[in-house]
């Protein structure tokens, strides 16, 4: 078969690490021409968020996530070994030492990649957070887009 | 191809939020005609559980795991940001303003669209959970069946 | 069609729970003639880890994260009701009352029906793991030879 082979990952998580994990593999496989989608739901909605303070129109709970939620890749805490926030800077100290590429890196190398980020916009609803507060040029959409790709996917993964 | 495509998703985790997307996507697939199963493991039986005390002979253990675990779907903290107990409130209320379907709705709907809801019978003997503690109108089986299922899945989920 | 049915697991949890699973499905689909993948990769190497201490030359930050990470699958923590320790001892107390089948025999089960057992050279390079540090007979590898295998497996799970 000469198709494009393609790869749809969902981003649930809000975990450095996991994140790290599903920008790794998702540019790994736009490599290897996979057409590759991310959908970043929940807490994986993160590390699409721009790091500056956004001052948009939001009542009082959707003001408390949005100051509770880390806001942007470089921000987000790690799954294992967090140890207070300590953990996040060892495995960027170790990463800087070893020339790894760092998760907001990744991103961008993602975005020149033309690996399709999506932002759910149920989430994004739900947790108030609006398109000016996330990254420029990224998609929006909600589950039927994610399964018209997924149901044609060769490589599917739930982070 | 005009064949039934199938979405098979490993529920492993106990947590509220995860619980939430497994059973949006599994609705969201549903209503796009796919043959939908949710295998539910470890943790994630606890979705499946009674919210009333059931009695039923269970020795030391399995009365220790049956009271720290949630009485079902309502009762499941969340992923991130479980502040105690404040989180899921938090969520749930936000979730109650957007007009968003709670869990206990997500699976009632599952049933209702024909989903197959599955219990894990290994976990069930692990961690002493009983036929009469679960929901009516669920199938029981082991890995055996989710593999037979998954093999042939287009979109097979780990969650 | 008579090709063989592939799995390929990505273990990127360092749970004891989580890796058994991923080792439950993955000696299901050994048994089913899969051809069956696990890839460790970050904190689901230390399923990988022997379990006494090897002598290999590290930095400081690296014999910090030999320490700290747990050094075998028998001493991975569980992803739920860790209560500082003593959940990890619950289970295995249950499991054995269950005949259940410990990790670590898990891991033996799964060589001895030829799992391909992989170990993420990224990870190891990061966390500064050795081969002298890790099970014998594994194989080394990265994010392209997983992909390599996953774009044509039919049941793809990241756990």
């Amino acid at each position: 078969m000469s198709e494009t082979k393609k790869t749809n990952i969902i981003l649930f998580s809000g975990d450095y690490d996991k994140a790290m994990a599903a920008y790794i593999i998702a540019n790994g496989a736009a490599a290897y021409d996979h057409e590759v989608t991310i959908f970043h739901t929940f807490w994986g909605l993160n590390a699409l968020r721009k790091d500056e303070n956004i001052t948009v129109k939001k009542n009082f709970v959707e003001k408390m996530f949005g100051k509770m939620m880390p806001r942007g890749a470089n921000k987000m805490g790690i799954s294992k070994m967090n140890f207070a926030g300590f953990g996040p800077k060892m495995i960027k100290d170790v990463m800087k030492k070893h020339n790894a590429v760092p998760l907001p890196d990744l991103i961008e190398m993602a975005q020149e990649q033309e690996i399709n980020l999506v932002a759910c916009t149920m989430t994004m609803d739900l947790l108030g957070l609006q398109k000016e507060e996330l990254l420029d040029e990224i998609e929006y959409a909600g589950v039927a887009a994610y399964l018209a790709d997924a149901e044609n996917g060769n490589v599917n993964l739930f982070i």
